[in-house]
């Protein structure tokens, strides 16, 4: 690795009042509740989605936490991944403490960590579901088990948390379990040549390795990466020897190997498959590997991988999935709206992936997705009120269609209390806390400001870099940068897809400089002020006429704001309007509607709607009138949390 | 019952080139396959699609009578109901010998008859799986057992066989099993007061009555009815009796109560719902039962379900059922195209129901509907070549999306051998072969013709009716009367509802006789020749506003015929033409083409495809040029008879 010759950063503050509110939502709603939860201390109905596992009202969580530590009797209930319902509000709670010190709530996390300490086994081993009922099975059904995902989530927690509070102990736990994988996993003689049903190893292993820069750590999340789908049969040979039946997963050795990105060696495979959040967990662990290791087919697989996920198979609100059977991609082009997956840890982990892509090059594409990820696709997964969440996302939807055709009962149209398979709410929680984490990017000889949240931002050499805003409303982005040692550096700002017209001055005068790879970059000697005027206008979207689902529609986009119709605001059905793409919307900010939106007004054409004595299908002679209306659009982000109806994302014109 | 005063019907002979084709191919190629298949004679692949359960190469159905009669050892093998291939085969046979005597058939099935009397039990029970495998629990779990349903197959078979050969023996058994499910089921005491899962007995003990005027049959078919829905727990609590794990069909008892039309009463019941094959054999019964006893509340339910059926439940092709799970209807106008279901038994069972609201109402819609049936959706079951048949019945379709998008992988998009669940073939063959028999209704006081295929009718009192043409190609439609006695009788002509436009003459005079509810009646008291001329000018239609899968798409229909247009003709992706409605597409008939097809040519407007390269999302201000071009169309029901391709009914205009 290139020792950077731009300053290092040191510390962000978020001042952005749109990211303020949910991460103050986050401390003081979201992650209560979701102890509450997690402790079954909470009154909630879990969805029955496809992922419910036949779960009741309790999460039980740490109660297993608990029982595998000795301090309570009982069982282990709910998925062989529970722990990580814990782990996961756990690097949450961890973020928060960059901007919201809680002497209560670090008291919990302190003894979270002593208890989950307790758990952990002499060599490291901690997976609550084998130490508590199936102990002689360790790592003998890796199909199915997620013990290395699991360990995975408690690592990037422990991390997180010794970077927050240097807890050493946290910091330990994962040291200890990574040692524990290092014992068994690897290409020596007597340890396992295999690897986990679900990615995620791999990226923890890697931030462990950056805080540890124990390089053992880097080299076994290299070992997984090369070794997967070497031995495609690896799973079925092991599951042959736990007994061929004996699933921990109802269903899922029926999956397919491509579920488990196991068919073909990483290096081999050309387009992504399988479940979603497998992939943009394999494609965070790849870049992150890639990035430290030089791996040539590793880096070319990261950038093969982006290339399919974002030209051939993201939604445009940055969701993935396209099928509920799976939780999986499908094909390149294959994005339906109505029957889709969409599932909010995708986004998160797609986020990750954005965020790793732009360590390893300066492109503007990398930021323009993990933009779109933050205010559409991910954001979307929580209500404004913070204790309801999305499992699915979809881009149409209809309580009718939900409730009454089964293909598309996965999709609920009203946020849940919880899930069986919880995965998502805490997911979620992380990503927003650490929010200021994916702002700057600091390369070998750049700063890269690639995100318009408002920050003040400090590095080395008392460089500081204030940001202030009012995005994503204002397109106005002001950049006071102090700089009194007069260090020079480059400092390169992202000139967002959706913004191919801008204005940039610097100190009041315009620059001419280029964009290189969606970035413009100055040369900084000086205390500068910046200013960027970003096309705030109403952008008229449409898909490559690949996409079949989307033919003869548009979506509408101000800003990285993907727009949605809701039932709440316009007549249903919502696909008899026609949008009038010729002309001008109308934009109004609204501070009292859904914690302050942009309000999108489009001019269309709507038909009357057929009598239920109408013929179900007549000579396209007898078209019913049309008639001049309004459509109101809300960001697809803040949809369903007013009535239950139908919203659609795609619109006719 | 009133007498009529119209002459009865005693004989139709059809001399229509289209299905002259057709009803040689069922005596040639389809009966000769499908009895080598249920012998296990055939080198047959079994498509591996939802219904398959499981099994291999074998159907096994014959194996399973000789087992049950004693005469070959073995278990039962295949779904319980497998007993009823063979019914509908034989019952295809029998309506076969009235077009076409065949010495080596007639001895196959007599044969057959006698091995079914040695199957049945001395008490008239006959049901091949609980004989063999489960004695003791015979009518014990109904929900899944269809042992009445197989049974009704059989009466079917049997009254046909009886009407069409004289054999005494095919009567008797029917006889001897309806009187064994009257000693076991009915209000009394001792009896049980319940009804099969799947409807069929109510039809079939109402065409046993109508054979042998034994009213008992009538009463019990009656029974059924009422009874239905009376107790919704009726299953669950046999269920419990008989051993709640111990289930007939997976994942059965996990249905609804509704799919088995069972949640309710059916006069309670306000729109159909369930299992779409279910709800047209049980519309069928209870035409028949309404008919015959006056109920009116029953009659009342057949006008309910019809309407919710034909005006909000149906594709234009008459297809049923919009879901997979299920196989299932979901809820008015939710008709998507590509994860449909469409089941080919669905579009046979309304062909049956559509007949018998004829008998009961003088309606041009019924036999519009019936038509639709037998021109479109039922017919695409088959392949030309009489071995290969669809079970689903998309009206879009995409090889890439089978096999890529689980929500679609029961489409096949080319049709298969045969099916593990093979009700499919046999059922359109015994349509096929009985179509003689839903060309005419002789009602109180007319005989009403509302089926264009060309044949010679005879009648009481030496009347003669022979109708000529060349339908579906042509609309020219000739009836030449012979009525030497000057018998006076009222004849009835349906003006389809595709075409509104027509000249009708009788003896080169034009008529001014007004349309009655679809029909013309005509004073007949001579020989006449009548001549309509029907509007064959091809018709772009459009769906009621109310479904949103074809807002904004057109589908073509000439004359009954429902086009598609395929990628054998028409370079994909199909969704990148746009229809110009308002130019007038060519018609020209290709007798070298699919056995002779009429061919569409429409002009179409077909965007330039976006690169690979262009991004996923873009400005619509960047639209792709639109190139000028012909979509060629072929009828809906030939197509997949050529390459593997997409299809598409509805089209983008």
């Amino acid at each position: 690795m290139k020792v950077s010759t731009a300053p290092k950063l040191n510390k962000v503050e978020i001042t952005s009042d749109f990211w303020r509110r949910y991460r103050q939502l986050v401390v003081k709603e979201v992650l209560p509740y979701q102890w509450a939860v997690m402790n079954d201390e909470a009154d909630i109905s879990i969805a029955a989605d496809p992922q419910n596992n036949g779960q009741d009202k309790n999460s039980h969580a740490v109660a297993n936490l608990k029982i595998a530590a000795g301090k309570m009797k009982g069982h282990h209930y709910g998925f062989p991944f529970q722990d990580t319902d814990v782990y996961k509000w756990l690097e949450a709670a961890a973020y928060s403490f960059s901007y919201h010190q809680d002497a209560d709530l670090k008291k919990i996390t302190d003894s979270l960590i002593d208890l989950i300490a307790d758990t952990q086994e002499d060599d490291g081993y901690l997976s609550t579901l084998f130490q508590i009922d199936e102990p002689k099975r360790k790592f003998k059904r890796l199909q199915q088990s997620h013990e290395l995902y699991t360990m995975g989530h408690y690592i990037e927690a422990g991390v997180a948390y010794y970077n927050a509070t240097g807890n050493q102990k946290s910091l330990d736990i994962a040291v200890k379990m990574a040692d524990c994988i290092d014992n068994n996993f690897g290409s020596d003689d007597g340890k396992i040549h295999g690897y986990d049903g679900h990615p995620e190893i791999e990226l923890a292993l890697s931030r462990l390795y950056e805080v540890t820069n124990e390089a053992r750590y880097l080299k076994l999340a290299h070992y997984f990466l090369n070794q997967r789908g070497q031995n495609p049969d690896f799973f079925d040979k092991q599951n042959e020897v736990d007994g061929i039946e004996r699933d921990l997963i109802v269903n899922m050795r029926s999956m397919p190997r491509t579920y488990y990105l196991a068919a073909e060696p990483i290096k081999d495979q050309q387009t992504v498959q399988g479940h979603a959040v497998r992939v943009v967990y394999l494609c965070t662990g790849m870049a992150y590997v890639a990035r430290y290791t030089g791996d040539k087919d590793l880096l070319a697989a990261c950038d093969r991988f982006w290339n399919d996920i974002v030209k051939r198979q993201m939604y445009i609100t940055g969701n993935i999935g396209s099928t509920t059977t799976g939780e999986a991609v499908t094909y390149d082009y294959d994005l339906p709206n109505d029957t889709m997956y969409g599932e909010t840890c995708a986004s998160v982990g797609m986020s990750f992936f954005a965020r790793q892509m732009l360590n390893i090059k300066a492109k503007g594409e990398y930021g323009d997705v993990l933009e779109k990820e933050l205010f559409n696709g991910a954001l979307s997964g929580m209500s404004l009120d913070g204790k309801h969440f999305f499992y699915v996302n979809p881009l149409e939807a209809d309580p009718k269609a939900s409730k009454l055709n089964p293909g598309k009962s996965h999709v609920l149209t009203q946020r849940a209390d919880w899930f069986g398979c919880a995965c998502c709410p805490a997911n979620l929680a992380r990503l927003i806390t650490s929010v200021d984490q994916y702002l700057y990017t600091v390369t070998d000889d750049a700063i890269l400001s690639h995100q318009f949240i408002a920050n003040n931002a400090e590095f080395d050499n008392e460089i500081t870099i204030s940001q202030t805003n009012n995005f994503p409303w204002d397109g106005e982005i002001k950049y006071d940068i102090k700089n009194h040692n007069n260090i020079a550096f480059k400092f390169g700002i992202r000139i967002p897809a959706w913004s191919q017209n801008f204005e940039l001055t610097v100190n009041g005068n315009e620059t001419n400089a280029e964009i290189v790879d969606g970035f413009i970059y100055l040369d900084i000697t000086n205390s500068e002020a910046i200013e960027l005027r970003l096309d705030m206008t109403t952008k008229f979207m449409r898909s490559n006429n690949r996409v079949n689902a989307d033919y003869g529609k548009t979506a509408i986009q101000r800003g990285p704001i993907v727009y949605a119709a809701e039932e709440a605001d316009n007549e249903a059905p919502l696909w008899n309007y026609k949008v009038e793409t010729a002309k001008t919307p109308s934009y109004e900010y609204d501070a009292s509607l859904l914690n302050g939106v942009g309000v999108l007004n489009v001019k269309a054409r709507k038909q009357v709607l057929d009598s239920i004595d109408t013929p179900l299908y007549t000579r396209i002679a007898d078209m019913p009138e049309e008639k001049e209306t309004t459509l109101t659009l809300v960001p697809y982000y803040s949809w369903a949390n007013r009535s239950d109806g139908q919203m659609s994302v795609w619109l006719n014109k």
